[in-house]
């Protein structure tokens, strides 16, 4: 066996930059007819799916048994062991995902902006699908069906790189999605799993921009940051949310008492928790003494600036590090601030850009707040929590962008597609 | 002299790698400020400028001069001598570029699709500056004073980096800049111009992803790869022009013999210039006994295929390297055709989605044509010369994209934009 060669599922020994390029030219040429593929034959294609993954309960349960036991086996932990783990309210669920992508509005063929141009042409853009799609997630294989509906229904093949852990798992699905693929006459290039889970692939799959348009990685900021690391395609980064509420002057301390709450205790391991909570000095003895008591009876550990602790002598001294630290935990850290610029400058300063929030009843400060923070959600008195694809009405999130460059925040079916210009003439000629 | 010091135009010994990070440090910092810059503010400066260059004209031709007088001496070409040239006209015409700009409608901060959520929460989009933007150009100095206006107006921080040759060229203008952005109020490192030219610069500017949001390479093939080639920042890439005009069956032969002449003798030296004519042989004949000797009396250079030359015996045999180029030149390679899908054939795998045109009566297949090919502009009955940003209404052209992510095509004021996530409540929390 030499270096390059891994075994696949089915124990065959491969090279692996052939295998990725096979799936890339595969994936390329399928992409050209899902691109033109009408809804109807995509949705009938997704509502086939969910019936047939329905069907397929038991091989799936049984794929998904062998995968269980193997990680027992290996030791993975119970969280770990968790996510991987299907029954059969997971299998529906999975299927009810996939007929409520059916149900979204198809994002492709929609003109925009016809304009009628002095020259005479009638100039406008049209939304089409980027192309190949590779996606690399982790243990859960509901990830598989799910990424696979949005890929098809945006109209781009897929490529899907799913953790070995879940293999067999993938595997099954895979031959559900394949099925369906082919009862509604569609390419099975269309979505690819891969049967091999060599590390290299990933590798691969970010080095082929001949092939793939664009790769998303779903999981946590050591897969972002190993898919990320010198990828020649473009990569949609979902990396630290370091979030703030600030409690402004004048703020109506019902609702930064109700938001601030809700922002760090509804849950604490999203990305959209608050991190940090900045408060005004003119109300933070009045907000602080409200709102500390109820962290402390969820049980959220306090730490806080020199200020903060003349109010909360029970916090525990921030450091520097805290400002920028992504808790995903009961932690808190607290600063007090004089006044709307400071809090800016706060969070120009510490801020991952993924959601910032104020409280306030002034209107142009919840005016500059909107204009000034550079964060992919800026909100006016509404808890950060809300910053997800669901909330926002995008129907499904495909992820969520923490760049600026093509799409930010919350990643919906849109994310997947691009804007052609299309031109109408008469003969028309320069 | 260490391995990584250079002279800058004033002779200072300094590194490069350094040098390039302050200038980083610096964009980051005033794009901020630029950001919330008010429509007024930018335009004042923009107008401003526009007169600065009037009232220095006679600093900038002296500057131009030595420029000039270093690339005699250098032994430039006559044609890279003519793009760096400066007179009175040509800084005319660079001041009224800039007050263009500055009539443009200014695309930041508008809000778009702001939908009330069963939740209360009512959700939108607001546009953005992207942040810092990078722009490597050539010889031509005018392109100091056109990215410079582009970036302010669009809300960025820019750092440009002229070519080598326009040296003191660009320094004069970038004293201009200077002075508007003061008189403005507005942060003079908003506008940095290199004032050195050592080619790590640029390897540098797209390995800052700190510090720079994206590159815009305005120039040729070579430069393009060169600043894409190992990018960790995204870049506008304008690769290949390789456009087509497929003459259909049902076409008009009026408006496809009006259009094949337009599309490839207007200008021979452009991107979008046609490269490749199909022709259904259908009516191959027909049309080639009529544009055939247009072509010749233009002294366009013929390349058919076997069947074309059946039609035109004295065109060269085109070989497979023919479909593939882009000549840039008075040369244009034929190819008959049997009907709508092999013309699409060949334009999926020849084409270089920059832009391909069809000319024809029949309304399917030019809904087809439309919806299938996947270039960057798609026309009906129109020149392939039309993709342009003037001729698309976007009023400037920072850049034309052959990359599907982000932006495709001409790229506007826009392109230079990102939309975020703002979220107005009343105290909402989930």
């Amino acid at each position: 066996m030499n270096a390059t060669a891994v075994k696949t599922a089915n124990h065959k020994q491969i090279d692996v930059a052939a295998y990725m390029r096979e799936k890339g030219q595969r994936a390329r040429a399928a992409a050209r007819l899902v691109a033109r593929a009408d809804t109807g034959a995509k949705n009938g294609c997704l509502f086939s799916l969910a019936q047939i993954l329905i069907d397929e309960k038991r091989a799936i349960l049984a794929a998904n048994a062998e995968d269980m036991r193997l990680g027992r086996t290996n030791k993975l932990d119970a969280a770990l062991l968790d996510r991987l783990e299907l029954n059969e309210a997971r299998i529906e669920a999975m299927a009810d995902g996939v007929r409520q992508v059916a149900a979204l509005p198809d994002p492709v063929g929609e003109m925009t902006d016809m304009k009628l141009r002095p020259s005479g042409i009638q100039v406008g853009r049209m939304r089409v699908p980027l192309g190949v799609v590779g996606i690399i997630y982790e243990s859960r294989p509901n990830v598989t069906a799910d990424a696979a509906s949005l890929c098809l229904k945006s109209g781009n093949a897929a490529i899907l790189r799913g953790g070995s852990e879940a293999m067999q798992s993938n595997q099954a699905i895979a031959r559900c999605i394949a099925r369906a693929l082919r009862d509604a006459g569609l390419p099975e290039d269309a979505v690819q799993i891969l049967d091999i889970t060599d590390r290299r692939t990933v590798g691969e799959l970010v080095a082929m921009p001949e092939f793939v348009d664009v790769v998303i990685p779903r999981g946590g900021k050591g897969l972002v940051a190993a898919v990320s690391n010198g990828a020649r395609v473009p990569v949609i980064k979902h990396l630290d949310g370091v979030c703030h509420v600030y409690i402004d002057a004048e703020a109506d301390l019902d609702k930064a008492t109700a938001i601030a709450v809700n922002a760090k205790t509804q849950r604490y391991g999203t990305c959209n928790t608050m991190e940090t909570l900045l408060v005004d000095a003119a109300v933070a003895q009045q907000a602080l003494d409200r709102i500390a008591p109820i962290y402390r009876e969820a049980g959220v550990e306090l730490r806080g600036c020199e200020r903060t602790r003349r109010i909360l002598p029970d916090a525990r001294p921030a450091t520097e590090d805290d400002w920028r630290e992504e808790y995903l935990a009961p932690i808190l850290a607290i600063r007090v601030v004089d006044g709307f610029d400071e809090a800016l400058d706060h969070i120009a300063l510490y801020s991952s850009a993924h959601t910032d929030a104020i409280v306030t009843e002034n209107y142009t400060k919840a005016r500059r707040f909107l204009r000034e923070v550079d964060s992919s959600s800026v909100m006016v008195n509404a808890s950060t929590r809300f910053a997800d694809g669901y909330e926002y009405g995008l129907g499904a999130e495909i992820g969520i962008s923490t760049d600026k460059f093509h799409a930010r925040g919350p990643v919906g079916l849109e994310g997947l597609t691009s804007q052609k210009w299309v031109v109408l003439g008469d003969g028309n000629v320069r």
